[in-house]
């Protein structure tokens, strides 16, 4: 049978030998282990954009898939270590917020701590709960359905950052969130709270400034700002075979404001 | 049975959420793919370069091997979306030049157009083709051959960009196409050039300076800059131990010359 | 039955074709083969830092995993291409010191020069040993047991740079030997050596500054420079949600000196 891809988002950089160390624990306790890197390249303890690109990608998966995601400030201190069972599959991974975008749009789930001290590396350390707690976990996941025996059931994860944009007027009001490789910047507002509210949208301004709306990238002008209803259904905005981030210097939380008339 | 590889190569960079969902789209489709990624470092939309990468480690894949290539700066537009069958496999991705290269070499190949819809991932996204057709055709085609079924046959590709260097006396003249990570500089001027015109190469001029030539990197004194047929077999230029681009500053464009006398 | 691993580790960057063309050749060979990429960051010809990051990796590896390393100033040269059979698998690559810390700590193993050019990949270049000698070796060495026809035993490896530690007093003295992605500075200071004494370490130094000694990242002040002992058992500085790099300017070869008193 086809074991479940275990799935990895770290800030761990690939220079180093965090990553190696990870997937050599997970390889010695589950050799037949299918191993995806998502990224190891979220900026060092930015754990907001973790799990933005977690929630990105999170769709994608098949069934049965064991995320886990390392964004650890927090390591060695009080805060717990969590498995989430979903819809989808699994997620392991520091309770810091990491997984509150995903969860915001499941209708059940269950948390699980992990702290049965059975599925820990020994000695357990400080630093690196990623090699000591949490591949380990994954990798005995991806064996047997151990996640019952994980620890004890938690209400609700400890950490949540889930926020819901408001409609003031007929406008709706967020914010850049994410500057991509492309230098394109992606908001936090999505096509479907115009759906759901039975609105469309017409007009976008950055900072109070319009910006034209357009089908794809080729559409626009050179050198023209142009805003596109993304891949993920994300209010994006982009210059053409450009960079909108050097161009236009748009940055994380620059305000966005999308109206219906 | 063994299933083949699919090897990804992409301008998406190693940061941003693209790569981790190519990787999901296509394990949807087929759980047992084997992936490999050559590299997703192509410099935003720089076609030509993806287009020499792809053909520099095109030569060791194994028969049967997918190639996945999204260089992709005109999404959305009308550039078409292919599928070639070529004596070793097949190459994915958009209908831009980025296959030129590799086509100059081959004897008989098959092009199709990607458009049959059975295949595309539903919504079809104006911007992100990669995830709605390249990796869904890569998936389909890891399974079973529906090679015939993607789409027309296209007489040829739209964009081609393989140039024939030209002998000018007794000495054929190039360029410096690509700079490594170690600031060597690699040439399109080929040693079987030489062999086909059954002349030896005895003399290289790097923007009219002439450069002794070594049989390996190590061959060279420290600091001196040198030229070797590298392992690609093509004109490289090099200083031991150091960086052929810091220490002599030489770019991507510079001419270079080899003469048989 | 489940095949072993090979691990890879280089200085060949991600941006080039070089790993994408060892892949190709690993599979071309073994078609089932299972690789890992340990890392491809080791900066440019850098073989000491590529040696502390093998050594790093080693322990959490299953046994009989196959680990390739390649950071190879001297290809073309002298110096020999190498397999080592250790007690947990093999090490193959250049012997130019990158197996020396491994080795170390090694009870016992067998030394083999790679020179039965029947494994080799032909022509053999003289400037991509990576991929003529070494990943060749490797994915026969994956598919059977030809470690003893590979070439000739070996007394010994030509380049060793193991270095012990001496006490001085009741102090031992290292230096800073790496610095992660985290700006975190790993030190050659380790924890057993203590024990090994029976002595308990009490007071940390950096360049004759002391600086206080904690269990973990997050136990430290914010700004404040901290010294832990690493995940691996390695003395280690760090500043909490901060780069000890940027705010305290460390760097390799800052020496560090631990004592009992």
């Amino acid at each position: 049978m086809k074991q479940p891809i275990i799935a990895l988002l770290t800030d761990f950089g690939l220079s180093d030998h965090y990553v190696g160390v990870l997937k050599g624990v997970i390889s010695n306790i589950n050799p037949n282990a299918t191993m995806i890197d998502i990224t190891h390249l979220i900026e060092p303890q930015n754990i907001r954009q973790g799990a933005i690109l977690l929630q990105e990608v999170y769709p994608y998966y098949p069934k049965g898939t064991i995320f886990v995601a390392v964004v650890d400030p927090g390591v060695g201190s009080s805060r717990d270590a969590i498995c989430i069972k979903t819809s989808k599959g699994y997620l392991i991974g520091p309770d810091n917020g990491l997984f509150s975008f995903i969860l915001a749009n499941e209708r059940s789930y269950e948390i699980r701590k992990i702290e049965n001290d059975k599925y820990f590396r020994r000695p357990l350390s400080a630093t690196f709960h990623a090699r000591d707690i949490f591949a380990p976990a994954a990798a005995h996941l991806s064996k047997q359905d151990i996640f019952k025996t994980l620890g004890r059931k938690l209400k609700r994860i400890g950490v949540s950052w889930n926020t819901v944009l408001k409609w003031s007027d007929e406008s709706l009001v967020g914010e850049i969130v994410y500057i991509d490789r492309f230098g394109n910047g992606i908001t936090n507002i999505s096509k479907s709270e115009f759906k759901k509210a039975n609105k469309t949208s017409q007009r976008v301004k950055l900072k109070s400034k319009e910006v034209s709306m357009k089908e794809f990238f080729a559409e626009g002008k050179k050198d023209e700002l142009i805003a596109v209803w993304n891949s993920s259904q994300l209010l994006e905005f982009a210059v053409p075979n450009d960079s909108a981030e050097k161009k236009y210097e748009i940055k994380v939380g620059d305000s966005v404001e999308v109206s219906t008339l």
